[in-house]
């Protein structure tokens, strides 16, 4: 079995490079200092994230094509969270030389998975050796002539929405973590839904764009928890999210969690609430807009008062840290 | 002393981001899910690069800002290798727990020293735990309408030419990697240039865009040797790169480098063609094109012939790997 040590970066190149396809928005794709992308709004979005091996992923949890999928797929959301269309991705890879050659080209296939839907794709990137698995991608989007949507647009009486799903990743998570990814106690298929959508998250990256055609005042994609994230909204926005109570306009969710957790003891609702990595677009719209298709209403924006809770839930406030009810404040 | 592992994301954020002077083309900066920078031209050129720990550089032989400054300006070079001008930077950082913050401030004030001169910086990024530090930088350019200047437009005739230094850093690697840093047989003065050339490379950023304009036919930045570094524009344009004898065309770096070499057992000549890290610009210009201000002829573009060396030193075929004369091949 060839090994990355076993090859020069050159060969190395000559595997993945042909593994990606290139974007319509590519003018110059790998092979010089720089690509070229098209920016035909005469300016561009940009965003970068880190997948760290043993932090983010475990080898022996995710296939190379599941890590290329879910480190393309976190970069296209943050595209999306501003209303960007993802145009083109530039990796930069850490690896180890004792890794398998053939994990490195499946994880070009995983990257190329997740951008091909969007017409976007890997345009450059940098190799190096290294004592652990690191992707750091960044990803570039054009705005097609709108204005971007910042968190800070959000105004008192819009309506709080949300497209994409929200804690399966924590609950996939918590099952691997575990050790019960087999656990006959959870109906084989709400394990599958979970495991998926840890190992390879499916942001609504199509939901961004209509969401800033539509009008959102505000908008992020949410990785650390819905409840963390509204918070941001509420911080850099200077107002109140107010989401409704879960059992009201989250029931689907929490009970198609609920096997897990019972099989867990944990607690379903904190997951659907609190838990990261799903990559859904949370927006905010002025009152009376028609929401884009996938989104849902989860509460409203209201004024922020003095010494008040930036988010509440069911009328009852949540802690800086994002936890709700019980819980704990947390680190933010 | 505050460490890493001390502070949440968003504390470390605040110390690190008001260090980071704002470039003229970013229209949103840190904050968001995505920055957005101008990009007048209608087309934005990119470009990233990865540091590891311990691999391209350790914390007992520079310091954060040192660190910083290296990663930017690698980068820069990228974007300069192609006739662009740098516009901004996105900066994933991998960091231990028990890494001094200001260590990180200070690696924040690094990058943004590099930046500065061109207009540039950094304007977002990503933040990750992890075993070892890893910086993975990303720079974006605009071109100002003009075409990007690739590897494959050399052609016969052409002049090649070279604006920046030539085998420093190769050099202060090799003084720091004896543990010679401080060896008395190397005039001081000589030892910091290229202690400071491996620390920190300073690579001719205007030179990149002062060539394009001046017509260049081809370029990138000598990141592996300027022999091996040539090889790639022989072999993206189909031509030789003829270079002139060292002894005539760089006497003068030969010479800063022989007491090194000398205190060393190492040959000055290979660091000068060999060496790498020292970012330069390797072009090709049509011939009787006044050089811009930096550049030096090195030599000249033949056709290739049939089963001939794509590079040649003062006549001598040079090896696939970048070896010169005795050198053996090596991997490219």
């Amino acid at each position: 079995m060839t090994l990355v040590g076993d090859l020069s970066e050159s060969e190395l190149l000559a595997r993945f490079v042909p593994l990606l396809g290139a974007p319509g928005a590519a003018l110059v794709g790998p092979g010089d200092d720089c690509a070229v992308l098209s920016a035909p709004d005469g300016k561009v979005v940009v965003s970068t994230d880190v997948l760290v091996e043993d932090v983010h992923f475990r080898r022996a949890w995710s296939s190379a094509r599941e890590v290329g999928r879910r480190a393309a797929a976190q970069n296209l959301a943050d595209a999306a969270a501003v209303g960007a269309v993802p145009t083109g991705l530039v990796v930069s890879l850490v690896l180890p030389g004792e890794l398998p050659a053939v994990w490195v080209e499946d994880l070009a296939r995983g990257l190329d998975d997740a951008c091909r839907p969007w017409g976007a794709g890997v345009v450059g990137g940098d190799l190096a050796g290294g004592p652990l698995v690191v992707l750091a991608v960044t990803v570039l989007g054009d705005l097609e002539g709108r204005a971007p949507v910042l968190r800070s647009g959000a105004r008192p009486g819009d309506v709080v929405a949300h497209a994409g799903v929200r804690g399966r990743s924590a609950a996939g998570f918590a099952l691997l973590d575990a050790g019960r990814a087999d656990d006959a106690r959870v109906p084989a298929d709400v394990r599958a839904v979970v495991l998926d959508a840890f190992r390879v998250p499916s942001p609504p990256v199509g939901a961004g764009r209509a969401a800033a055609v539509a009008g959102a005042t505000a908008m992020l994609d949410v990785s650390d928890g819905l409840l963390r994230d509204a918070g941001r909204i509420a911080s850099a926005s200077g107002v109140r999210l107010a989401f409704d109570d879960p059992a009201d306009v989250l029931a689907d969710e929490v009970a198609l969690l609920s096997p897990v957790a019972a099989a867990l003891g944990a607690d379903a609702t904190q997951w659907v609430l609190a838990g990261g990595e799903d990559h859904g677009m949370l927006a905010t719209f002025p009152p009376g807009v028609a929401l884009p298709d996938g989104f849902r209403t989860l509460g409203r924006v209201e004024e922020l008062p003095t010494d008040g809770a930036r988010v509440t839930v069911g009328g009852r406030a949540v802690r800086a840290g994002g936890g709700w009810d019980h819980f704990g404040p947390g680190k933010d």
